[in-house]
């Protein structure tokens, strides 16, 4: 099958690799129809995470289950699934309580055994624990399904920084940062009933996405600049902040425009915050709570499908450039310049 | 009066100062009866953090009311009354919310208008807003002045690291560090109806202490073998951990130390923490929260004096060594050599 492969910075090539196959009785192996490419992706690709060369990559697949192992009862062959970004075993204790990225299960599409998530094919271990069916009557309508792969990661992920930031009925909440995760994140606190929604960003183009979205404002700027103006917003500083970035910078700045015993959900994976670490000062002087972390998807994707299944919830607008499979070197490209938000996969 | 005033590290002298006057219609004067050394003193004391010379010190005062001004109602001269560390207006956003410590009125103990508080006289601004009046059938019995005195500071203190990691009944909690809001720490999570609480710390007769207070079990040990040892005694980690020191390597512990999905209760006043940053990758990767910051004590003062009147709640025993007014240089030794855990100043 076609798949692909990190080859360095910079570099993602299509290759030629083994298709996956049931090794056991636990897993599913799935024809890959859409997939996408994730800013994380971006941190490895411009060489700011290692990563081994020759690593399979990509970890929001959706498709049609082609193959089960003997004891996978909840998805047969034909089946249309989304799979979230980890995979969990869905018995353990975290799983069970919904953490589901703290399964004790050591696994993830990037195996060589797995297939990466940007191919051709994957396995799926833990099928029943993992994989999320979709109802027979939208497996084929393009439209809906297109607004359900953000379900396999950002969606997700938008949806527990506003969950952890503690977003409810009436709040004023700001967004910072306006790629994929920030975009869904707004959607997400709409969904919450949030009356006020403050998207921070630099793009234009992304903050009227927001707005679109739900933003009731937004705020066009960096650094002190962009807290100032968030403080002046909020009149001092919002009882929930969502930190979609992950940059110690935008860490710092959520941190900074919170509300004195405010909440900041976070839910960009860290980068550079091991340089500066977090201002922990500004934390304990004004009593600010720092909850989320890597968002457990496989938890959000019922409510979250029965929202766009309905027809209430539409993430497919983060989907700025389409590429097939030999296109996916040209979709890193396109979002490490910025040129597209978010790239799908349609394989 | 005679009061405590910072000379340079390590010199703490005890001069003649002018006694605080009212100066608004919202103060108070109080003639200091008891008070105390808090380990957050030794940061300046040791150099570690930045003090002005010639200031004033001490932050935990209790005593008698001297004089109050025309606008106060809550209490009278004659009443005893203990002072938060913090003075608080009562009245603000943060105040009405209980959220005392980010009062907008920007006032200390630590001026010389206030007098400071390790002083024979302290001046209270927003008296109605901060003082806690101590019923007069109690107000002359020492003992329970003695258990009172720690509700100004590090038992409330305790206490919000305690409701700050979640800690309810039947839980099992970790409390890291064996100073006087640690142990406090202990006596709250036992009061909260923790199951099993673990005192961490370094010095074999706190952790008896701690015992005495309730902790189930304890660890005599540092670094990656304290970790270890909590790790083992939770069956991988405890879903409330309690900071109780506020060195990075304290919190990296007490990160380190949390279940997945579990919640760090912080309290200890950042040190060192600027350097070395938090672990936020093992908070995100984990979806550990981290919650607290410094002690609304005023909030918690009317709870936790409630038990200690009805005899279920005695801190006092973390007063180890007791000073008088011109004591105060040895007290600070004592505590800075640990020798004492805490040192209580009868003025």
């Amino acid at each position: 099958m076609r798949a692909a492969v990190y080859r360095g910075p910079g570099e993602i090539a299509v290759e030629d690799v083994p298709k996956p196959e049931i090794e056991s009785p636990d897993d599913a192996v799935i024809r890959v129809t859409h997939t996408a490419v994730c800013g994380s992706d971006l941190w490895f690709y411009r060489g700011d995470s290692d990563r081994e060369e020759g690593s399979r990559v990509g970890h929001e697949p959706m498709g049609i289950v082609e193959e089960v192992g003997d004891d996978v009862t909840s998805v047969e062959p034909g089946d249309r699934v989304i799979a979230p970004f980890a995979i969990s075993c869905g018995e353990c204790e975290f799983c069970r309580k919904g953490l589901y990225t703290s399964c004790v299960e050591d696994e993830s599409w990037g195996s060589e055994a797995n297939g990466g998530g940007q191919g051709e094919y994957v396995k799926c271990p833990f099928a029943d624990g993992t994989l999320v069916r979709v109802p027979d009557r939208y497996a084929d309508d393009e439209e809906t399904l297109e607004a359900l792969l953000p379900l396999t990661d950002v969606m997700g992920t938008g949806h527990h920084a506003a969950v952890s930031a503690g977003v409810g009925e009436g709040d004023t909440v700001v967004v910072v940062g306006d790629g994929a995760v920030g975009l869904c994140g707004v959607l997400a606190a709409q969904r919450l009933g949030a009356e006020r929604i403050v998207a921070m960003g630099h793009h234009e183009d992304r903050l009227e996405l927001a707005e679109e979205f739900g933003a009731t404002e937004t705020i066009s700027a960096r650094g002190e600049e962009a807290i100032e103006r968030a403080r002046e917003l909020t009149h001092g500083g919002a009882n929930h902040v969502m930190e979609c970035v992950g940059a110690a910078s935008a860490m710092d700045t959520a941190i900074a425009i919170a509300r004195p015993g405010g909440t900041v959900g976070y839910v960009g994976v860290p980068y550079g915050v091991d340089e500066e670490g977090l201002d922990v000062f500004t934390m304990f002087s004004d009593n600010i709570t720092v909850r989320g972390g890597v968002a457990p998807v496989r938890k959000y994707a019922e409510e979250l499908m029965d929202d766009v299944l309905q027809g209430t919830l539409d993430p497919s607008p983060i989907f700025t450039k389409t590429v097939d499979m030999e296109g996916v070197p040209e979709g890193y490209a396109a979002m490490d310049d910025r040129e597209a938000i978010k790239v799908m996969v349609k394989v």
